[in-house]
């Protein structure tokens, strides 16, 4: 397993999102599964995996299936979210640094994404 | 490549869903990115990807990525529908003759997935 993958494993199990700014290089890209723009750099990255480390990343949280290449990978995973079964992807690619250059997160079915989109928006926007 | 995702290519590329059949295991599963609920059967594995093969696999749809492992490969696709721009994986499972025994998809952004839904579900149900 890489290096950056292995890292990503060990924040989501430890629940530390503290050691995301190590993790991602300065000009990764985050790709919401529910907002088409692409969001760029370090700073917008770090406020959305925070958020994901609050509202998914426990309770039942976890990885079911990994894919993995030379740049990039492939983690499948599973929640419940209020009720709500949620499947999904993490798609990371890497640099020669072992830093993610790209994250790109896809949900199903549609009332996961929304109860994803729901709890995200929550956590980000500041309400309970 | 493995055997089944080269054919599978090859009947996206001609678009030739008449060569499903062939290439889906009697017991596939389908994962729509819509519903919760496994599809089981070739019937009905069938019955949503030659909708897809309609309206999907044509105009500027294109596959942008590929990561495999020895009995499953990930598929990363873009196309524009209805003037959305979708971004979406084929999950894709094979057994040992090279047959298809699972098939799952996931589709961004919500947008992205609003519109596939909504032209999955005219041509299923015979509107236009």
């Amino acid at each position: 397993m890489s290096k950056a993958i292995k890292q990503w494993h060990q924040l989501v199990e430890d629940n530390n999102p503290a050691g995301l700014a190590e993790l991602l290089a300065d000009d990764v890209v985050f790709y919401s599964p529910v907002v088409h723009t692409p969001q760029h750099g370090k700073a917008i990255a770090l406020k959305y995996l925070t958020a994901a480390f609050a509202v998914l990343f426990n309770g039942s949280f976890r990885y079911v299936r990994e894919i993995a290449s030379e740049r990039d990978a492939l983690l499948e995973f599973e929640l419940e979210l209020d009720g709500i079964a949620v499947n999904g992807i993490d798609l990371i690619s890497w640099n020669d640094a072992g830093q993610i250059t790209e994250f790109k997160v896809m949900v199903r079915p549609r009332k996961g994404l929304e109860a994803v989109a729901a709890a995200m928006f929550n956590e980000m926007s500041g309400r309970q």
